[in-house]
């Protein structure tokens, strides 16, 4: 069986215990308001690539620590991801009515239902966090570290600070230097945020949450760039969405900045030093590597 | 100087220490982003009665405990109040340009930026009630129990929840039943974290703790029927917003359902209540008593 054979069965069964822990964490459809919980599961349970919980946890392995803290991590870093999905769908930000090839949270449940799941979704991401107090009251102050992370990274110095700078620069050219700001706080935040809380829960030391950083970052805006080629690059067939839509929408890329070949240059670079500064880190890094370098070369 | 003299100018200078502990923990305007912590202040800082952490830090005070995690916690359920006002406001919500006498938050900085705006509150809520662990690192479980608190009354279970079945329960007839859980969980569960978690980082026991609650509730609903009362009651000149607004649009409410006296009699039986077991509880218990007495029978 090939490396690439066995990587995948390998994804299939991470990402399958993923679901599971999302699963258990889900909230109890109780009360009068079970709509809303309803709502929230729906969001939730609409499929997605899970990687965020996935980078965690196997950020996570890389370190000695035994932490029961981190399923309830796992689970809250996928309802972030999912809240500003919702949030991000509204009519009055994307307006769009199609997820993943599923009618978006606000067209199924109407638009104030997808503002209070979009808020209930972020409440009850930290709700769940919270829980890892229960499961290891003897670790609460690395708990602490890890909510500090969380909260930073979702919040306006992270990913709504990315989001709000992309909404105020819609619609004109940008610099690069705008665009990098963008990539780094709207994408790589929340993968920043997975690795640091998985290196953080497994014991890492300062330094090598640090690194840990540094590798998420690169993560996250390589696969951004990775993105603005496939937009020019690839068939609507193969990626299940419309290509050239940046184009279109005369948005500034790093295709439209400095071309396809150099922004390949680009994602290699980042690529090259993501896994060198995963090589300084302790642990068995062969699938963390392999997840990594799928992530910023797919296809798709 | 009359006893009620002296509470007004207590008040005063409490509220204003609120102010103060406010402006500490306001977001620092910077990045290209600062528009949003622009709209974040501009809604914290629009006024407001305060109340929630002026009864944290009160109940705070009839216990021995003296944890520096009060303050950020102080300006977090602050935060939390005003996020759910700010999406409250939304068109795709109760659609209300004017609040407090100024302009809603989206009116000011446009609908999406409303919504991003509640959001980053929400969000910032929490990260700012995690620098306690920075402030107090040998209180973490502590701090874990007030955030566990401060999660459960601000999401489904608690204030959304409420918010959720008020919406959907607009515009038709209600139970006694349905009104009362909506109160309960819509206005008096952010009061009961504010009092809970008072009593928590104040050293409370259980017990003592399951009594604020049971106080916090009592207020939280007493002060929504005294709401009802005005309603009916008062003159659009005292209140400084319309009255017999309820009655135009068609809420069911405690007036409606069982009549002005009798509603007078419920707010006067969960007022009797609260104080009473207020009085089981330690320390000094003279201001926070006129505090809630002032709450719930007041005639604005």
């Amino acid at each position: 069986m090939s490396l690439n054979c066995d990587f995948k069965e390998q994804m299939n069964q991470k990402v399958h215990l993923v679901e599971e822990i999302l699963q258990e964490y889900l909230p109890r459809q109780k009360g009068r308001q079970s709509i809303i919980m309803e709502a929230m599961c729906y969001s939730l349970m609409a499929g997605g690539k899970r990687l965020r919980p996935l980078l965690m946890s196997e950020t996570f392995r890389l370190f000695p620590g035994k932490s029961r803290a981190l399923h309830p991590f796992m689970a809250a870093i996928e309802m972030i991801h999912t809240y500003s999905l919702v949030h991000d769908d509204l009519p009055a930000m994307d307006n769009d009515e199609y997820r993943r090839g599923r009618k978006t949270t606000h067209v199924v449940y109407g638009e104030d239902m997808g503002i209070l799941a979009g808020d209930a979704l972020l409440n009850y991401a930290f709700e769940t966090a919270f829980r890892a107090f229960v499961l290891d009251p003897e670790d609460s102050l690395t708990i602490g570290r890890a909510l500090s992370v969380l909260g930073e990274k979702a919040g306006i110095y992270g990913m709504i600070g990315g989001q709000v700078i992309d909404v105020k620069e819609t619609g004109h050219a940008v610099s690069k230097e705008v665009l990098d700001t963008i990539y780094k706080l709207k994408t790589a935040a929340l993968i920043e945020a997975a690795m640091m809380i998985g290196a953080i829960l497994g014991g890492a030391s300062e330094e090598e949450v640090k690194k840990t950083e540094q590798i998420a970052c690169n993560v996250g805006i390589a696969f951004q760039i990775q993105d603005d080629i496939l937009d020019v690059t690839s068939t609507s067939e193969v990626l299940g969405k419309p290509v050239h839509s940046d184009e279109k929408n005369e948005k500034t890329t790093y295709v439209t900045l400095m071309g396809v070949e150099e922004a390949g240059r680009k994602v290699q670079e980042l690529s090259d030093e993501a896994v060198s500064l995963l090589h300084q880190l302790p642990g068995e890094h062969e699938f963390l590597e392999q997840l990594l370098l799928a992530l910023i070369h797919r296809d798709r």
